[in-house]
């Protein structure tokens, strides 16, 4: 419990981005726990996996994964956040909460990625992605993504003068995320106007998606067949292991130097790969 | 051949649309053509079913069909246009062109949908829809989409001023796009550079997708195993069933009364289930 502790005061600090974008993120990962904590488990990731850093400093992240218990639907909630100095004497800061359901449901998972590259510039990935091809599930698009009317949560910041769509440069990225995904890039003039966005408009449309999320889908009982529970169990794991592939396999290396992007990657992959 | 070849000229007047629209649709379907006649039919619509119109003359429209060849990929080819004024004194015009396979391969489709609601303001909609969850087909992503570089002809007509990117109000549509699908809106402020817009962009690009989707989808051999073939029929059979029902089920009955909506969807549906 200690190790849970002091990790979760680490990761909870956001230390290196705006009061705003740090009160999103507390927020929501606060309201997942509120939810769902009795259903979790501590996180026991070691202490530097749970905080770890390149040789010279300029990169320093941080890890927050905690699993679900065996009788709850939640696989496991994985937080995050990255900072790392840019030769060019800016900063990538990139912080993110996902949240991975078992096969005993097929109700989507949640997921925000918040990317600054600078302090006026933001991408932000927000979305309920779907265990199953949509093309051939109408029924799963209906209950998932027409009825809880995450659409409109989609049009109240694409009316946001600053945000422009976002093309992930992923073809694969791009498949995964829902209809109704949340995937723009967000421009500012100043960074308080930037500041004032996030917490007047990222701020309230990634809360309510994750409420739909936390009623609509982690608390709601799925019937899951068998055959449906080898499917998921084989789809997930393959999102899983091609996000690994496509987000971390480059760019932790890069970053943080061979061996500690190994040990936190190998970390990582115990969740996924269960 | 008679039939058909009256159904064609009609067919390929685009009598209503911009002399570059209507130089783009003539283009594609002659392409298509040239490359594939020795695989075609004729098309064998009813003459009532190949050009058909409202009681009062405000709407009118061409269906144009042609089956492949039971040895050829090709399961068929449909392009139409409709015509129909609207109550506000303008007109909406819808032009396309969209050519199926069959199980024999996987490879994507082509569509094209050029929907004109008024002569400055167009929406594109021009993909190779893939007949697989890419989200577990990391091989298909890669040779249809990436390997093809499909991106980079959305991209060129993403750097269009006047092009933005469009939203399907029709979740399932947008499930059932590529991820490199060029679905856009145009607004222009003239006439004049909106036809200059459809000539020097969408017209190279639409020609270009088209090209690629001719050389390395409809004439490379797959192989397609029972399993997989039985997968597609089903697949492919539920994508045709819901178009149709949003695509025509609700707009041609409007449009063209009950009894004329029936007849056309009747016919449709002949190679949609088959």
């Amino acid at each position: 419990m200690e190790l849970h502790n002091q990790g979760r005061t680490k990761f909870m600090e956001f230390p290196y981005v705006s009061a705003p974008h740090k009160n999103l993120m507390v927020d929501l990962v606060s309201t997942v726990e509120a939810r769902l904590d009795p259903q979790l488990f501590p996180c026991t990731l070691p202490h530097d996996v749970q905080s770890y850093h390149n040789h010279n400093g300029t990169s320093h992240a941080s890890l927050h994964i905690r699993s679900g218990h065996n009788s709850s639907p939640i696989d496991f909630m994985l937080g995050s956040w990255i900072h790392c100095q840019l030769p060019t004497g800016g900063a990538l800061n990139i912080t993110s909460l996902s949240t991975y359901l078992n096969s005993s449901t097929d109700a989507p998972y949640f997921l925000i990625e918040l990317i600054r590259s600078s302090p006026t510039s933001l991408v932000v990935i927000l979305d309920l992605p779907p265990r199953k091809d949509l093309v051939l599930s109408p029924d799963y698009l209906k209950t998932f993504y027409e009825d809880t009317k995450l659409e409109a949560q989609r049009q109240l910041l694409e009316k946001v003068p600053e945000v422009r769509p976002y093309f992930s440069s992923s073809l694969y990225i791009r498949s995964v995320v829902s209809p109704t995904a949340i995937v723009v890039r967000i421009e500012a003039e100043a960074v308080e106007r930037m500041e004032e966005i996030m917490g007047e408009h990222v701020h309230p449309v990634a809360k309510e998606v994750l409420r739909i999320w936390l009623e609509q889908c982690a608390c709601v009982k799925r019937e899951v067949d068998e055959a449906e529970k080898d499917y998921l169990q084989k789809r997930d794991k393959f999102v899983k292991t091609k996000t690994i592939e496509i987000d971390l396999a480059t760019s932790l290396p890069r970053l943080f130097g061979q061996e500690t992007a190994d040990r936190v990657t190998a970390a990582i992959q115990e969740y996924f790969s269960s």
